[in-house]
C-alpha cells in the first residue's frame, strides 16, 4: 500500500511541526532545580494536551513523589501487530553557564539550520519526531500499523527517580515486544545508527572540612589543615600516571573488550580529528592501551563535574576556608554496578583523607551500564528503517552516556532495546548552545515513520 | 602633671566613643570590590569630617587612582617633642558567606561585651581608638605632648597599592621618628604585646583550561583532559609529605629561626589547645620540625584560598567541565621577595601542568615581609604604655599576617615600626562574626592616651 498520503502529510505540515516544538521547548522543565518544578508540571501538562490534539486516544498524567509521567497509547485491532513501548523524557537539563549561549535556552531560534535550545536533541526533539508521524498516521488513516505505548517522563536528568518505581507497579500497563528510544547521536552527520551499549553512572559528592569556620590565612596558615589543599589530594590520588582509576576492585567487574568488537570499533569511519577539535582541548586524553572509541565506549571512567571552596569573587581574599567539596562521577560499562561502584568510590575517598580533615560523602542517582542482543526482528526493522531513510547502511555503535531506565525496562519488562537516536555528536547537549539539526528532526519523523510500516503485519 | 582631666574626659565619653564607631562601621568599605567604590569613598569622607570634628587642624582627603588617603596632623610647638606617625586603614574585608553572620556585617551590634561586625577588629575599631585618645587631648588642653601625624588609607585589603608611591611622593611631609600601627592582636586576653615581625604575602590565581566548552560527562569522558582533575594534580604535588612547599628555591631566602628566638618562643605563654579548639579544625596540621607557633609567625606557606570549577549548585550534573580555577597564596617570612615568589611559584605551576591542559597564572598583590629592631626608646614607651594599662609585662611576638605598608614605610622613611595590637586571636577578622571586644577597645584608647605621656619631653 503506497504511503503517498502520509508523505504529503509530513510534507504539508512541516512548517506546523517546527512551530509546535519550539513551544514545546520554551518551557524551562529544569528537573534539577526545585525552583523549576511548576514548569516541569506545565511541561508535562503541555504534552499531554498536545497527545490528545494529535488524536491519541489514551492519555494520561501520572503523579509522582517528583515529576510527573505522561503515559499515552494508540492500539490498533490487528492481533498480528507488534507493540512497541516508545521511551522519552521531556525534562531538561540546567542552563548554566548562561553568559555562553548566543541565544536564551529558552527562546528557540534556527540559525543555519539548527535549532538551538536547552533540550533541543536532549530529548525533546528526538521524542517529538516520533509524535510527528504519529499525528500523520492518526490524521490520514485513523490508526498506526502497530500497537504503540508512550511513557515520556521528566526526571530523566536526575535519574528517573520516581520511574523505576512506576515502571515496576505498572508492567502489565507496559507490556510490550521492544522498547524504542531515541536520545542519543547517530554515528557521524549522515551515517545511521543503531546504539546497542550505554554506559552507567555512580555519582558521589564529596565535602571536606578543615577548621569549622573560615579562618585568616595570616594568623593560622601553616599550621591548620586547608580542605582545599586537602581535597586536591585526594582528587589527585584517584588517577594513576596511565590513567587508571585507583579505586580498589573498580575494574572486578569490568567486562574485556572482545578482539573482534576491538575490530568493530577500529573500522568504523571514526574521524579522531575531527572529534579533537570538536573538544577544543590542547590534547586528548585518557587511560592508556585504549582508542578513544574504547576509551568513550567501554573502558569507565572517573570525572570531577564541580568543585568548590573559599573565596571565588574577583580580587584576593586572604582566607583559609573551612570546607571544600566536588561532585565526582564515574561512567561505568557492563558488568560493573553503580550501587557497588559508589561504595567502593566513598570507601577510597575516606581512606584517602587526610586525618586532619573530615570527609563527608554523600551518593546521588546512579544508573547501571546495559548491552542490547543485536539479533532481533525489532532491530532489523530499525535498521531497514533508517537505511531507507539515510540511504546507506546503519552501522551498529555503543554510547557513552547513561539512560539509566534502560536497564530497567529491560529488567522487568524483559524486551530489548532498540536505541536509535537523530541526534549529532556536537549537539553539545548539557553544554551552553545545544543545538539540533533541522534536517535530522525531520529525518527523525521519516524514519518514525518508516519504521512503522515496517513492523506492520504484511 | 596630673592627667586626671583626661580620664575624666574618657570616662564621660566612653558611651560617645562606641556610638561613633558604630557609625564608623556601619559603612561597607569594601575595597576588593568595585561595587563599594562610592562606600569607600563615603567613609573617607566620614573620617575627615570626624577628624575635623575632635579638632584635627589639617585633615586632607588625597585622592588616587584607587581608594582615597586620609591624611592628618596635629603638632605641638615643642621642638624636643618627638614626631610619630600613625597608620591605620578604613577599608574592609568582602563579608562573605553572609548567611554565616548571626547579624548583618554592617549593622553593628554589641553582644557579650564584644563589638560584632565587619571592620570591627581590622582595622575601624583599633585606629579610631587612638583617635580618641587625640579627641581626649584637644577637648581637654588643646594639644598633644608630641607631634602626631596619621594616614588612613582604603585599600590595605587590596594590597595598599596606591600608598606606596603616595608615600614616596610624600616623604618629607611623613617625616617621622617612628611608625605606630595597631592593626595585630595581643598574644592572648590579657597580656599586652608588641609584634616585631610579620609574614609578607605572594598571591596568585591559576585557571585550567581543558576542553574550550563544556562538555558531557558520558559523550567525552575518559577520552579529555578534565580541568579539575588536572588542577587538583597540580594543587596536590605543591606540598611534599613533611608539608614543606615543593616550589624550588621557596626556601632559599628563609631566615633560619635563631636557637634564643625558638626559646623566647617557647617561653611564650601560648595555649596551644585553645589555639586548636579555637580553629575547630579535627587536628592541627603543618611543616614537619617545627612547633605551631614557628610554623605561624617564622615559616612561609603556601594555601588555597578559593577553588571553583564545573557545576556547583544543588543536585547531580555530569557536565565535564572546560576550566578550573584556585587562588593561593603565600605568607612570607624574612628574608623572602615577594615577587620573587610569585614568579617561583608560577613558573612551577606551569611545570607542573599536563600538556593536555593550558594554563593561565596571573598574580595579585603582594607584600614583603617584615622585622623590627626591638631595641629603641619609643619602642620602649610603648612597651611601658602598655604596661601600665594591663598591669603586666608587654611580651614580645611575631604575626603570621601581613601589612605590605610596614615594609614600605620602613624603606621610605627609614623609621623604626611599632605594632601595638588591641585585638585578640579569636576576633575572626576576614571570617563571618568579626569582633572586637568592647574592654580592648577601651583599654586601646587609654594606651594610646598613655603612649603620648610616655612620649612626652620631660
Amino acid at each position: 500500500m503506497s504511503d503517498a498520503d502520509i508523505q504529503n502529510y509530513l510534507e504539508t505540515e512541516a512548517d506546523d511541526f517546527l512551530e509546535e516544538l519550539f513551544e514545546l521547548l520554551s518551557i524551562p522543565s529544569i528537573s534539577t532545580d526545585e525552583a523549576y518544578a511548576g514548569e516541569v508540571e506545565r511541561c508535562a501538562e503541555w504534552l499531554a494536551d498536545h497527545l490528545r490534539e494529535i488524536g491519541v486516544e489514551t492519555v494520561e498524567i501520572h503523579s509522582t513523589d517528583g515529576h510527573p509521567i505522561v503515559y499515552a497509547e494508540t492500539l490498533t485491532g490487528s492481533e498480528e501487530a507488534p507493540t512497541l513501548l516508545l521511551y522519552g523524557h521531556y525534562d531538561v537539563q540546567p542552563p548554566e553557564p548562561l553568559d555562553e549561549w548566543k541565544s536564551p535556552p529558552f527562546e528557540p531560534e534556527v540559525r543555519d539550520g539548527k535549532i538551538f535550545a536547552r533540550g533541543a536533541t536532549d530529548d525533546k526533539g528526538q521524542f517529538f519526531a516520533h509524535l510527528k508521524s504519529v499525528e500523520a498516521w492518526l490524521a490520514t488513516r485513523g490508526e498506526l500499523p502497530v500497537n504503540l505505548k508512550m511513557v515520556i517522563e521528566g526526571e530523566e536528568e536526575v535519574g528517573s527517580e520516581h520511574l523505576t518505581e512506576w515502571v515496576e507497579d505498572h508492567s502489565d500497563k507496559l507490556a510490550a515486544d521492544a522498547l524504542l528510544i531515541s536520545d542519543s547521536s547517530m554515528f557521524a552527520p549522515g551515517i545511521p545508527s543503531i546504539t546497542y551499549g550505554l554506559r552507567g553512572l555512580a555519582y558521589l559528592e564529596i565535602s571536606v572540612r578543615g577548621p569549622d569556620h573560615d579562618l585568616h590565612s595570616g594568623l593560622f596558615g601553616g599550621a591548620v589543615p586547608n580542605p582545599i589543599n586537602e581535597l586536591a589530594r585526594i582528587i589527585s590520588q584517584l588517577h594513576d600516571d596511565d590513567g587508571r582509576v585507583t579505586v580498589p576492585g573498580f575494574y572486578d567487574d569490568v567486562r574485556p573488550i572482545e578482539p573482534e568488537e576491538r575490530e568493530d570499533f577500529a573500522e568504523l569511519p571514526f574521524d579522531e580529528e575531527a572529534f579533537f577539535v570538536e573538544t577544543g582541548a590542547p590534547a586528548l586524553k585518557g587511560e592508556k592501551g585504549f582508542s578513544t572509541l574504547e576509551r568513550l565506549w567501554a573502558r569507565p571512567t572517573l570525572d570531577c563535574n564541580g568543585i568548590w571552596g573559599g573565596y571565588t569573587a574577583p580580587g584576593a581574599k586572604t582566607v583559609l576556608p573551612s570546607t571544600a567539596h566536588a561532585k565526582l562521577s564515574c561512567r561505568l560499562v557492563p558488568d560493573q554496578d553503580a550501587d557497588v561502584i559508589a561504595d567502593k568510590v566513598e570507601k577510597w575517598l575516606r581512606e584517602l583523607a587526610d586525618e586532619a580533615v573530615e570527609v563527608d560523602v554523600s551518593v546521588h542517582h546512579g544508573g547501571p551500564p546495559v548491552i542490547t542482543d543485536r539479533d532481533n526482528p525489532i532491530v532489523d526493522a530499525a535498521t531497514r528503517a533508517l537505511s531507507k531513510v539515510w540511504d546507506r547502511d546503519a552501522v551498529f555503535t555503543r554510547g557513552g552516556g547513561t539512560i539509566p531506565i534502560v536497564a530497567t525496562f529491560s529488567r522487568v519488562l524483559e524486551i530489548p532495546t532498540v536505541l536509535m537516536g537523530f541526534g549529532l555528536e556536537d549537539d553539545r547537549l548539557h553544554s551552553p548552545n545545544e543545538k539540533f539539526n533541522v534536517e535530522n528532526f525531520y529525518a527523525g519523523i521519516r524514519v518514525s515513520h518508516q519504521l512503522w510500516q515496517e513492523l506492520a503485519p504484511s
